[in-house]
């Protein structure tokens, strides 16, 4: 590694001093680390989003260790791990629960992986609650500090690492069914379809659409982005992840619609909805 | 620039990963850049707020690039910019609608300007909707990095960009008529007067006064700090960005007042009042 | 110092440009100084918890200058004081009301202190209101940037330096009776019991407890970790610090039991307890 850097993705928050202490581990250990927080405000043992906020964010970070620790079943026997990805220097530190693999496999999938648990480099005795503390950071400050995966963990089959179930998209002419993927803090509800099967389903030019969700009907509009539609209007556009995504200008489509993360809507053209 | 700082502020919080991924773009566009956070906790497309807070906390931030990102008008036209200030080595980069333009001046105002929305050093394709990953941060990151104003953009009329109308304060011996700037997390009300304006008005020695805010009229002293006064009452004073406030010891003079950021109250000593 | 290395903790809030300004102030004078932020979300005012936060986290800290900022005494007549601790090179800076010494403490106490209100290295005019910036940053920053404690303000006696009174747990076998001393953001609660006087009233082997709070009985269990009972139970475990903790797997045991901070409350074997 050209230099020694750490992303930090937790659902730790920022009331309590755990994100603080994990950085003071990671100086400690590799002072020369550049350390980047991804966000710390997953929402508590919230897999899912942590693991798609990851895999949207990864490929802004410069290559360098990612550390990742949204952990509810801490201390309960899942395997604590870091892996190497295939493409470029990337290694991804966390807990074996389905968080890291979808970040991974937009590196190409984990080509080799250690378990960390009993880590030369852990923090000892480990505690039972704060393995970010006790094994996560410093295995992920060792990796930039140089070290190799075979050093701070023992081999397992990269192949078992847990991915998880994620709904899919369906997506015929003139209609789109999808799932809410994750809203963001404006109410923006990115949808489980690409940008290319938003334009396969609904084209690409501004046209009239319906939003069905949650039992009703809303009127919404095929566009680029927020500010072409009037203000407290619905968009249906191609988001800044290239993702299928729902707003409402200067509004929040989550509210309005109503609708949650795995929730199913519908987007159809106005025609085929007539 | 001796040093790559890259001081940094905008509305897009901490719930999702809008900050953490405008620092993996900076430091991998210009790895050696200290990226200071100013606050990312702007309400949500309130440019005025956004200006006002930049232009108090520029001044303390080393000589650098400033990034700024309060932008509800993304994709609809208004200007992306970067820009160069009279005094010392300041540059600041952000989009074009007022939220600049107050703390350039505290710089000696906007010696050169550029257009940046197809700057070379722009991530492609640019989203619709996320501009400063797309555009600011790494223009910013450029700059930091030791690029001229000309090779990220193209020359702007320097004195055309955007300047924000703000309300004005009105001095007399014994009132001060002012309005409500901003309100800080403590409740403290920051107003359109300087100190000076202040001690015409009101003189600097203790004294009682009355505010008359919403309709009602509130007993309030003259003093140097909070602690002048016992818990509960208001006090008004200098604040630390050499402004005119109101706050409540131990308490939320916003909140007690009844006063939001815009609205005008009054303030005079008890013997006019009466 | 081999390095530069500043953490800070307040409860600045991240509303606001406070946190922001004062790393400013700090790069400004110290240009190489590494900041780590501890958390700066203590509740206003709340010396008591962020004199706790500051004495759990600094030991996982690289050793440096440790500035803390809770100070609802600001400008009423409080000392400001720097403080070199007895083990290792640890300074500590911030308001002198108790903040620090539960702290310092963990390095073997204060060895020698200065009062630095009036320091050289103070920003001036210096506000009534915002010393972390115009006092406690910068003289922090010159601490980190290699000035003697004898350069930043004017010798005091150490041993005069104040102490929070906080209250102590008593332990008989088959009972525990002690005090919250915070609660985390996920509502687990620490007691002001070590992990060594909890294995002595109630042992260390997984057992029946009841839990008597707020007038009320709860079932409870003495465990290793949250997932050693079923979601929405209590558990009763050593936490990360080596405290006595309660919690609720995948729940809130400050909500489940009613408790604040300082409250007291009684843990019982179920044998003792019937």
């Amino acid at each position: 590694m050209a230099r020694a850097l750490v992303s930090f993705l937790s659902d730790y928050g920022h009331e309590d001093e755990f994100v603080g202490v994990c950085h003071g581990v990671i100086a400690r250990r590799c002072p020369d680390a550049r350390i980047i927080d991804i966000t710390h405000e997953i929402p508590r043992g919230d897999i899912r989003r942590g693991a798609l906020v990851l895999a949207d964010a990864l490929p802004y970070m410069p290559a360098g260790v990612h550390l990742a620790v949204v952990d509810p079943g801490v201390g309960a026997g899942r395997a604590a791990v870091a892996l190497r990805a295939a493409e470029r220097e990337r290694f991804l530190v966390g807990p074996d629960n389905g968080l890291l693999m979808i970040a991974a496999e937009r590196f190409g999938g984990a080509l080799e992986a250690v378990e960390i648990s009993e880590s030369p480099e852990r923090l000892r005795p480990v505690s039972g609650t704060f393995h970010g503390r006790d094994i996560f950071a410093p295995v992920a400050a060792a990796l930039a500090a140089g070290a190799s995966l075979a050093k701070v963990g023992a081999p397992i089959d990269a192949t078992e690492l847990r991915r998880l179930e994620l709904p899919a998209a369906s997506v015929e002419d003139g209609a789109l069914t999808a799932h809410v993927l994750r809203a963001d803090r404006f109410g923006n509800l990115t949808l489980d379809a690409s940008g290319g099967e938003l334009r396969s389903a609904l084209g690409s030019v501004q046209r009239e659409l319906v939003v069905e969700a949650a039992g009703k009907a809303f009127a919404a509009r095929r566009a680029g982005t927020f500010s072409d539609v009037p203000a407290g209007e619905l968009v249906v556009y191609e988001d800044g992840n290239r993702m299928a995504a729902i707003a409402v200008n200067l509004g929040s489509a989550a509210e309005l619609l109503g609708i949650a993360p795995d929730e199913q809507l519908r987007v159809l053209t106005a025609k085929a909805a007539a």
